[in-house]
């Protein structure tokens, strides 16, 4: 206990470099009031959002800890996983899973829709969404709002498979609030919005709220889709259930809900909703933009590891205690 | 350090029962060489089949810890998982989540086929398939071969919900070798044989190996089908890829590999191989015998709550990644 103490009283500094090469070397993470004191050399990420439980990574090496103006930012390399990114505690991607989450909430929308060629993405300043992106030939424009730069910064250091997304020229990064862009956005301008943020527990608490997802719809043009990080169905089902309303109120075409497994995420699973404007009718189970074929063309980031057309139909099955749940919002 | 050591001494005892209301009181689980030291009244899963990589719930109280002839078995009840079982150390079955495999391995093989009658369950000694076994209205006898009969007790005594499976006239509990018993039984006589496993490291070993499921097959009827726990896509694609090969010389019906998301196993996914032996084909993907019906007649252990139509088909669209190993073994 001394020694957390100790520890946490250099909190002060912006930018902490840990202690190497000490088998106790998890003190370097007390720096960080996100993170407890477990187990040491190990990360553990424990969080009132999944409150009794924890999944922890070997650390091999810290390599970054910073304090940006909105959250605390940290990279290490872990022992099985790969080099992990980290914010306020909660793992955002690890090398060896972001494939699942980046290509799902990134091909989930825009295979669901013909021709995609304006896209926005909120939050995803690691670039993995853009890179996914980036694979649809037919994509003319790609917006990025990101508030933190220094996710943008860090992934291009650390992370240069993920953040190879910036690389393409039809690319243009805006650094500032995603609710105040989407507001600024002229009506009726995107095919689609990717929503790729963090949980609802600081800066990304207001991408959940209805406002914001008036913007979306505003932004969109007709038949035009969003897909949102839309948490855990097994952790989460109170904070899905408000989304749902949420977006059944806002959005006059298609609402549904789907999952993926991403192993480090809590309990193995994250969620999307995926809605679409009043217009021509989308039918999220079945796209209708298969990517399989246009996906050879793209030689600079390699094949796709995670979707294909069957697992994207299967991610809007649900198991019944979700479906009963989800589908009595629908009702309403 | 110094107490790890002194609470290791005094494991010779084959029931412990652990210190509680104690701030460290995980110590108590230092008795168990398969239980790392970790966060202090917090259980941590390590092992080598996952290693750089633990997932931890917090515990409650400590309920049971006991040594068999087989294993070392515990039982805790965790802060937001309702109770735990624990065999030499890794997670078996939470009360929170337990639906999701239980229905999963037992309803994939038995929905695949029309009117299962004489039902073969190898491990599984929790009693949670056998529950799921008996919402089968067409289920005359159904057979279970549990090697320790310790965790048979221990589930009567601590899971109420999940050794209800027990109370139904048509299980006939046996306790021994699956082995032996699978190669004592008279061929062809099972419509479905479900293999309800640890993990491959332990008394579960032989149930992943090529002699087992030669004896599968024999007792099997023709187009009678087998589900075996398989494992995970994304820490052990080097076992299911041996299990699909040995599968695929063993079983001349279908093999096809599915899985499911279970919170509370490493890396939150489990799959199942699902192979049929010659004769009427099994389109495990096309269930033809569904239980939404017959489940309204099973009022004593309550409605499904995970398992439907859906997501039975759902369950074989695989990742990219696993797809690609599992189907290029098909095609030796």
């Amino acid at each position: 206990m001394a020694e957390q103490t100790t520890v946490a009283a250099a909190t002060d500094s912006p930018l902490k470099r840990p202690r190497e090469g000490d088998e106790n070397g998890a003190a370097a993470f007390e720096t960080n009031a996100h993170i407890s004191s477990v187990i040491p050399g190990w990360f553990s990420e424990i969080s009132p959002m999944w409150p009794g439980e924890a999944h922890s990574l070997k650390v091999e090496k810290m390599l970054f800890q910073g304090k940006s103006e909105y959250q605390d930012v940290m990279v290490f390399q872990s022992a099985t996983y790969g080099k992990v990114l980290v914010l306020d505690g909660v793992i955002q991607l690890t090398e060896r899973d972001e494939c699942a989450y980046q290509e799902m909430i990134t091909h989930l929308p825009l295979c669901s829709i013909p021709n995609p060629k304006k896209v926005l993405v909120v939050g995803g300043g690691d670039g993995g969404v853009l890179r996914e992106v980036a694979r649809h030939t037919s994509i003319e424009h790609i917006d990025i709002c990101e508030i933190d730069k220094m996710v943008v910064d860090v992934s291009k250091e650390f992370f240069p498979d993920v953040a190879v997304g910036y690389d393409d020229p039809r690319v243009n990064l805006h650094i500032g609030d995603g609710v105040a862009f989407l507001k600024a956005a002229p009506e009726g301008s995107y095919d689609a919005v990717i929503v790729d943020s963090s949980d609802p527990i600081g800066p990304a608490q207001e991408l959940f709220e209805k406002p914001f997802f008036e913007s979306v719809a505003k932004a969109l043009r007709p038949g035009g889709v969003v897909c949102t990080q839309a948490e855990s169905i097994w952790l989460h089902m109170h904070i899905i259930q408000d989304i749902v309303a949420n977006c059944r109120q806002v959005f006059k075409g298609s609402v549904n809900y789907a999952w993926t497994t991403v192993p480090t995420y809590p309990s193995g699973v994250i969620g999307f909703m995926l809605c679409s404007t009043e217009g021509p009718k989308v039918d999220f189970k079945n796209p209708v933009n298969p990517i399989d074929a246009i996906d050879k063309q793209s030689k600079s980031v390699g094949p796709l590891k995670f979707y294909n057309k069957e697992i994207h139909s299967a991610a809007f099955c649900l198991p019944s205690f979700a479906k009963k749940v989800i589908e009595s919002k629908a009702a309403k």
